[in-house]
Parts: C-alpha cells; sequence; structure tokens
C-alpha cells in the first residue's frame, strides 16, 4: 500500500452517509421471484461492470429480507425508475411499511421469460442470473450476468442526490462545441 | 440456480450499451498518485458497499492506463463532480487526447494527507485505500476503504444519462405528503 496510511482518519457512520448522499444515482427496484419467494427493495447502489460478458453488480444489505430469496432464486431484475415512479420507490424502500408480497400490487408488473418481475413501464428491465458475489462488511456486492432485457419509452428518469428524488434538467451544453 | 436458464437469450453489445445507458449516475473522477505515478480517469460505475467497514467500490478496465497505476500506488480518491465540470470530465475520459500527467493541469488539484490528488472545488473528495478486488470480465471491481473525506459546497451535480451530462431540476414533491 503505497498510500500514506499513518494518515488515515477515522470515518464515522454520518460523515460516510454525507460522502454517499453527494453521489447522484439512478433509482432502481431490484425484484426477484422464484422458489424463495417474491419480492422487491429500492436499490441505487447499482454500477455497470462489463460487456464481456455483459454483467452489472448490486450491493445489498444481508440482513435485508430480499437478500435471502434472492440468493435463493438465483436470479434478479434491475427496474431502471422514472421520475413518475418516486411512490413505488417508496414503497420498495419499506416506508410504507407494506409486506413484500403485497408492494407487488402497486405498479404494473409482469413476468419476464426467465420468470423475474418486471415492471412494465420503467426506462428498462435487465434480468440477471447471479453469476459471484462478495462479501463486504454488513453488504454482499452481487454480480449478474445479464440475460433478458426490456426497454420501455425513454421518460425522463428518476435520480437519487443529496438525499432528495430529482429529475433531470435538458441536457447540458456538449462538450464538442467547447474546444473543438 | 432457480430461473429459468433456457430461456436466456443473448445480449449483444448494443443492447447492453443501451440498458447501461438508461441508469443514471453520478460523474466522478477517480484519482491516484504515488509510486506507479499520477493518473485519473472518469467513471460512472461508483457505488457505496457498507458503512461498516465505510467502503465504496469502483468498477475499472482492466486495459485502462489507470489500472495499473491503482493497483500500484493502493489508493485512490473519489471526486465527485459538479455541473460545471463537465469538460473537465471529458478531459479524464480522454476525450481531448491529453496525456494523463497534463490531464491535472486542468482543474484545481492538491494532495489529501494520504497524498491522493483531489480536486478542491467538487462536490466531495473520497480518499480510499484499495481493500479488495474482484476480476469479472474485461474488468475489476476495485473495494475501496473510505481514509479521508474532503467536502465542498453543495452545488448542483453532474449527471450522466441516456449518453449525455445534465443536471437536477429541482427536488421532485416529497411522498410524504401523498399517502400520509
Amino acid at each position: 500500500m503505497a498510500i500514506d496510511v499513518s494518515c488515515e482518519s477515522q470515518v464515522d457512520d454520518s460523515q460516510f452517509r454525507e460522502a454517499m448522499s453527494r453521489l447522484g444515482a439512478g433509482v432502481t427496484i431490484i425484484s426477484t421471484d422464484g422458489p424463495g419467494g417474491r419480492a422487491g427493495i429500492t436499490a441505487t447502489a447499482v454500477a455497470s461492470v462489463t460487456n464481456e460478458p455483459p454483467t452489472l453488480l448490486i450491493c445489498i444489505n444481508r440482513e435485508a429480507q430480499l437478500f435471502p430469496v434472492l440468493m435463493r432464486n438465483g436470479g434478479f431484475c434491475v427496474n431502471i425508475l422514472s421520475a413518475s415512479q418516486s411512490e413505488l420507490a417508496e414503497i420498495f424502500a419499506g416506508r410504507k411499511s407494506i409486506p413484500q408480497d403485497a408492494r407487488f400490487g402497486h405498479g404494473a408488473w409482469r413476468s419476464l421469460q426467465t420468470g423475474l418481475p418486471a415492471l412494465t413501464d420503467c426506462r428498462a428491465a435487465i434480468g440477471c442470473r447471479i453469476s459471484a458475489a462478495t462479501e463486504i462488511g454488513t453488504h454482499s456486492t452481487i454480480f449478474g450476468r445479464i440475460v433478458e432485457l426490456r426497454f420501455d419509452r425513454l421518460v425522463p428518469p428518476l435520480l437519487y442526490v443529496d438525499r432528495a428524488y430529482h429529475t433531470v434538467r435538458d441536457q447540458l451544453a456538449s462538450m464538442d462545441s467547447g474546444e473543438g
């Protein structure tokens, strides 16, 4: 380790949360179904990994209700929400105290060919098979091999940044017109 | 695996890229310095992992110039960009053909206590020591234990979604005023 670890400061929980709140992210619902049951959770810790093979990752607290269900089912769908779906995001974040299965009474769901539940009217539904997982502290980073895609209309996205839901303004000026 | 893998379709490169483009993300510059040299790259594949211990992750192509430098240095800084920094994002994305070290002539950089380079005027600079790494296909997912934080003013964020830079509109209406 080349960085000067003697300079490490203790980063407390509130500092960690403040730092992470400053990183904007698209809001998704991670959904699953199968022998472990049906469950879903709102998540922003989703990232593209590689196109060879097409893979994304999600980070899930191992204490979350979803976690054992997800691992049992072996697959999940990442539903990328549109700006009009913040109420659905709140429901799947558990802030309405609606039990897992009843959450699916909200929003329009259908099954993908793989049997995974997908929202019909989100920006994209990405069906994944779990290909690997890594435990770090309280959470697991779960890698999903993308096996099925459904695209919907390109409506404005739902974003979460600074502890609030947002959507985007018009595109910023292209940089290509700057330096040339 | 409980999902029906016989239904797996082949997801091609353009479909993968279209799906990932629909997931909004905050734009960051990952920077590093140390015995491996100084280098930086624009990245959106950054996610919060856990607060125990405070950890985030980044996904980097192992063919990127940054990758061996990063691994040699053992640490990196995640600089969360503001809406006014899209040109800097383009420079560190390599779209201006500026060599690695000369890129740091753009933007105002200082060294963190750990020696990592941090932008002085971004939303937050998060210094990390590499704690683990996982290879998936062409990329590595690198876990960083957060060791140092610098916050700047809470200016509007730079976001990337639908293959374009954006910033946010005013906050969406709080959901708490909905169902009550």
